[in-house]
């Protein structure tokens, strides 16, 4: 290539996991990297339930795109929401009607919610856990269920305030009913008069026939019992069948049971879907890739479109099987690994070397907690839980999180902020209390 | 007072420096104490321009209230808005129409914005900041209007939305000035590509002849001079005659020369109001109390409502003059000092106890910060400014501030945070960027 030749244009949708990754695996490359958002920061997901909870702030758990690659030079962030893509002249277009030209381009948008075909019934009374405002959400809802409880006369109001439903057993779910019976039991225990938080009821709902189905069953038996000594009731092999601001029902598969329970909060923690550019952008090139019922993408076995190699989408948004033949979960390793395989196979191409051998995950195993001083972990065939486990979960969690951050900063006050039980942040905010659900006449 | 009699229920309205300093004075004594507040924290309003700026996060500087009174016993908290009194049956009625019953009471529900007469118009388009929702507004529009900028390709917009204008030169004006100055001009100054943050504009404007007016005029030209160089400019003696989503228009006392700024980030610092409940309770007691254009309550030596001992006002919502006979400032000191001494008086009430001398405000001075490094102290006849300053004014918060929560780790948190330059808060929350102002069509 010619000295003076422009650099490839590289614009990366999202910047998450596999997007940020891609990105900074691209530090040294030839390229003018774009990383657009339609946030200014990378949200570390994993931990959002603690700022559903109140155990941490939203600083703790984001940290400002611009911050993370300011030292970047060939790197710049590019705040927008994109709608559509121009694959004529190869422009993303955003919501605004901007444009922003690529030589290649790098689809890393995420996932969302997924209400299984009642998403605007269903998504305004029970949110999901996918952003900073779904976790101030829910952090305000469940704090105000139990102020209300404290000011109700009535005792019939009060149990359905004080009972809160989750749903979806898999970490996301377990880890929130496990923080929010922690909450109730040991945070809260001193802090009301009239009533007693530990008295509240969590239920976790769970399709499958036990809890972390993704786990090995020894791992769920163990994640159960931790439930239970929490005071988490789980119901299983149950889906939901109504989702209302006065109660949730519920229909058992085995015995066609429905049983409806009056509750005011209730957490979506049940299925996620890829975002829907991934969709829209296969439609725009007609390429011929499969996209699931999910919104998908089933890509080649180097992460790109087929047909279009300068096409690339990563992450949840994703569709492709491991070694064995079993599709990559969504998971935030996933991505990270392949931000930067995905930034390998463009560097090699740029520098006119051969291309990279197919992506291959390396699982580094699962973890999932249920509550302070308690988790299960899972590496291959390696399989542990309590306290020891939950030592583990913390480290990780903490290395991977003190990457954006400085790292003394980070670890300190999340560790402190973590480990003293202090739930400092569950403040309520955003919303007036008489204009709350709960509160209302 | 016979063994078995009821005691005294005495209902503080506002949990805020005056309301909370009078819950927690009350520990001792034989009454039972409820504290309402229609938000679920003890905010440190003085330290909002830092979340405003994304240099710290609400949880740095609101404490939950429950957690701090929860083990004083005599003490319950209730969520609340008090919209109304029964003065025929001694209760307070919350908007929800909820009621509840005292012996006595203080209202203590401090200040909001003042717009002089154009609230409706504009307030919308100039927050100002007395909350933790104003707060991230600020933050979210002035951290917006650089990632709009960043992506204007149009240089007479660019302008516009790089400029930033501050209306009220008091200490949280100039604060507010001297932080988004800051923001700009070093923590951000790497973080974007196509624009040079430190180009922005910061005006802040005054209708006195100096900033910080309330202060001796030496500290004035300081405080003037620090903020120049960190490149502030200031225009006093004049006053804002419209605000609008595109600009800010300014009209100056001298010679009636008026000037128009275009800009999309106002912020308004320059007046305050009591809250409304003050006029109320003195209309519903029919008493002859005072009730200035402020809102604010005149009230007897020992803070009561003049023919009402049993009512008392203080803080922001009350009028009195002290021993020189000027009038009490609203500021936080005078609302704590107040908090405490009615808590006495209730005290020597119920033990039966000879009444406490009239209230006697403890001026242990005023100070304001201009930036990292710079402030300005003045204790009576004692003045100084610069890093020395800087250092008082820190110590200072972070005592008070380490009063509600663990000392060494709000000490330590909110240090590191602050001195680091960090400003690791400052992220966008909670709307969409498609839809606003600065980046709509």
């Amino acid at each position: 290539m010619p000295v003076d030749a422009p650099r490839p244009r590289v614009v990366i949708v999202g910047g998450g996991f596999g997007g940020l990754y891609c990105a900074m695996g691209l530090r040294h490359s030839s390229v003018d990297v774009t990383l657009v958002d339609r946030r200014n920061f990378h949200l570390f997901q994993p931990l959002l339930y603690q700022v559903a909870t109140g155990g941490l702030s939203p600083a703790n758990i984001a940290a400002p795109l611009r911050g993370i690659l300011k030292r970047q030079k060939n790197a710049r962030v590019w705040l927008g929401e994109v709608a559509d893509f121009d694959v004529a002249t190869k422009e993303v277009i955003f919501t605004d009607g901007g444009r922003l030209p690529y030589d290649i381009l790098v689809i890393a948008a995420g996932s969302t919610h997924h209400y299984f075909g009642k998403d605007s019934e269903w998504e305004p009374i029970a949110p999901g856990l996918k952003s900073i405002e779904d976790a101030t959400e829910i952090r305000r809802n469940v704090l105000s269920a139990f102020e209300a409880a404290e000011r109700e006369p009535d005792p019939e109001k009060r149990k359905q305030l004080m009972t809160f439903a989750v749903v979806g057993g898999g970490p996301t779910g377990v880890e929130m009913a496990g923080a929010i019976a922690e909450l109730a039991h040991i945070t809260m225990r001193k802090d009301f008069r009239a009533i007693d938080p530990a008295e509240c009821r969590v239920l976790l709902i769970e399709g499958q026939t036990r809890v972390l189905p993704m786990f090995h069953e020894s791992l769920s038996a163990k994640a159960a019992k931790s439930l239970k000594s929490l005071g988490v009731e789980c119901w299983l092999d149950c889906h939901v069948t109504a989702v209302t601001p006065e109660f949730v029902e519920v229909t058992f598969d085995a015995n066609k049971e429905t049983r409806r329970v009056a509750t005011k909060t209730i957490v979506w923690a049940a299925g996620v879907k890829a975002s829907g550019l991934g969709r829209k952008l296969v439609e725009r090139l007609a390429a011929t890739a499969e996209v699931d019922r999910g919104g998908r993408v089933s890509v080649s076995p180097d992460c790109s479109i087929p047909g279009f190699p300068e096409c690339f989408v990563i992450g949840d948004m994703m569709s492709l099987k491991n070694a064995e033949g079993k599709p990559l979960p969504g998971v935030a390793p996933v991505a990270m690994q392949q931000g930067h395989y995905v930034a390998d196979v463009i560097d090699r191409r740029v520098r006119g070397k051969p291309a990279r051998a197919p992506f291959s995950y390396w699982d580094k195993g699962s973890m999932a907690t249920i509550g302070r001083g308690r988790a299960v972990v899972e590496v291959g065939r390696l399989k542990y839980a309590g306290f020891i486990a939950w030592l583990t979960w913390l480290f990780i969690h903490i290395l991977y999180l003190a990457r954006f951050e400085n790292r003394a900063l980070v670890l300190f006050q999340w560790f402190f902020n973590y480990v003293t039980r202090n739930r400092a942040a569950r403040l309520i905010t955003g919303m007036p209390v008489e204009n709350h659900p709960t509160t209302r006449g």
